[in-house]
């Protein structure tokens, strides 16, 4: 049975999510739809490009993607198709893919031509499901689509690297209020090559970075459980990149890594490594 | 494979929509349980109808549709299983129909008579549940209810018309914080037969209203980008319904069509038409 | 098709709950996936082990299910996976079975040991969801863990009960903003032996508890329907627990038992009953 994923900015209250699986289920009844997230901060496509690139992956080979964030489509926002690294992602070329292309190069890209035959106005249900569907049922990119080369790219979602010095920034606050930046642990190690640093977010400064939360607790120390929980730590996440967390923190009581730290959306994440 | 869907007032923290999705799958392996939203506003019916109507319509006929709102059973609050443009509907007869009935007639009425076989104070996990699996299974209405003629009506739900004026209210306020009014296309062509008009909401006016949202850009024109975002716009929304928006707006950072108008539920709306 | 149901303190904006699923379907196509919660407050066992109770039970013998909270694996908090009452429960030993098997005795308990071959740091994703494909196949507990006699208990969750008196706490505040004790209706009903009571909430105190949420009103009279909404009752909730309540009472217009009577999590609740 092919997969659909959904990603969007529509929240869960509207009728808007229902409508669209309903559409789908009445185009194709024999399909999986899964929900990746539907609370992208609406408009945020960097956002929803860090969710999608953190989850589509963990899915079967043949996936399709929908992504709904953004995605009126007007002269200036085409609807595109894309195949890259085995599965289908169904958005609008407004950027959104950057995250993922930077790694993998697309295999194919369609621009989505079948809007003539739609008259509503709401993109994702009409011209992503009809799209999306078709594919499920084994159908080419080139019959809803023309082939085009690129896609288009947004700035500032990548880090600047210089010898010395990496500069990236926050780019996602999660549900603990832990701070994601897009510094990669595959970049780090290839600037620093082994070298002592200091990794500096607003009045934070670090110099270890842990594989897991828990790294930096020492249990064959019998007194290990006084004041761990809420301490500041910097780890590699499960996705690979750098994030600034606090241990077992509760958002709400205690505060995270977000709300203590002053850390948000954009915040410069400075790491200077020693000269050797 | 029969589908069920569910629409509640019980949020998505709480068990009882994973007890509700147990009790289905418990009856009934081989269904489809698609949500259509869990966060209506706690007892808000008028709310729970704006929800319904959008979104039952995109499945295929024959679905089935438990709404979970103001539910509980009392000799005031039947409940009532319905059969109304092909699709099934499950819930209290409390006024929730009213928004649908305005449209469509209801093909079958029956009172759902099957309490004596329960015992739980859980309404919708026990009567709602086996009401739906009855008509997933094929059961017909008559076995599970005794016919009736009506359902109960809400009044508010229907705007005022005079000749030369419409006066209506916002019922439902977005994920995009737009507002959503009552007053339909077809209402707004049948009262103003081409005529120019002034829509008032609080101290917005306008007398233009777009197919969608970016139906005012002059994509021809090079500074087109220019003070588009946030901008004030009326749009017949993708369920036809008037609707005060803003152009991609982000409600939490720079304001929505609600917060910055100072629109919300039942904020009053009045078209008025010039005399010809 | 197997049911594996998930539990966590994910939210549902992050990737991690679309990632999970993705990582079961590429393990398991045929396998029907049903969230019960993901807004467990982050690291809550208490409340994991509310929602988990008041759900788990409506579900199909032989059903999964994966609890994602406070899951790090660690030389202090082992993984498990149990058997009991029919069900699987696949989670970390750090008490959060404890409110279910003060009523269950787990027919067998395995220490989860294939975390040699998990790389990653994400824990559901990888220890979890293997352990449970693994079940939903039809392996057996032995072949993925150590069989082990105990499971971690925390306290605080059982009410401490005297010849006159039971003193409880608030142990969840549900979406309707009506909070629950951990006092049930039988040891209501073992310690009060059907003698005159009175129960205190802070300022509150309450002599009757109803069956439901409806019981207190008299709907043969007339005017019945003067003064309901809002109005503070005690009930048995469908889970067979204690729960102070408000008829109707929407949380954020009018305000909610929580709300209007400063209850939330650990709110001391005292049942002192006559003496005879």
């Amino acid at each position: 049975m092919p997969i659909i994923t959904l990603t969007t900015d529509f929240g869960l209250k509207d009728p808007y999510v229902g409508a669209v699986k309903g559409a789908i289920y009445s185009e194709l009844p024999d399909v999986n739809i899964v929900d990746i997230s539907h609370y992208v901060t609406p408009f945020h496509i960097a956002e929803a490009a860090y969710i999608i690139k953190n989850a589509y992956y963990t899915f079967p080979k043949g996936t399709i993607h929908i992504i709904g964030v953004d995605a009126e489509h007007t002269p200036d926002n085409k609807h595109v198709a894309v195949y890259m690294d085995g599965h289908y992602f169904v958005c609008a070329d407004n950027g959104i893919m950057c995250l993922l292309t930077a790694k993998f190069n697309a295999d194919k890209i369609v621009e989505i031509n079948i809007h003539d035959r739609i008259t509503s106005n709401f993109t994702v249900m009409d011209a992503f499901v009809q799209t999306a569907c078709h594919i499920a049922r084994g159908g080419t990119l080139e019959v809803i689509g023309k082939p085009i080369e690129k896609l288009k790219n947004i700035s500032g979602m990548q880090p600047a690297v210089a010898n010395n010095s990496i500069n990236g920034q926050v780019i996602y606050i999660d549900n603990y209020g832990n701070a994601v930046t897009n510094i990669t642990r595959e970049l780090f190690k290839a600037t620093g090559k082994g070298r002592e640093f200091t990794l500096t977010a607003r009045s934070e400064k670090h110099n270890k970075i842990y594989d897991h939360y828990s790294g930096f607790i020492d249990f064959a120390k019998e007194d290990y459980k006084r004041d761990i929980d809420g301490r500041a730590i910097v780890i590699f996440n499960s996705s690979g990149y750098i994030e600034i967390a606090t241990y077992k923190s509760n958002p709400i009581t205690i505060g995270s890594a977000s709300s203590l730290f002053g850390l948000k959306d954009n915040t410069p994440i400075n790491i200077k490594f020693n000269e050797t």
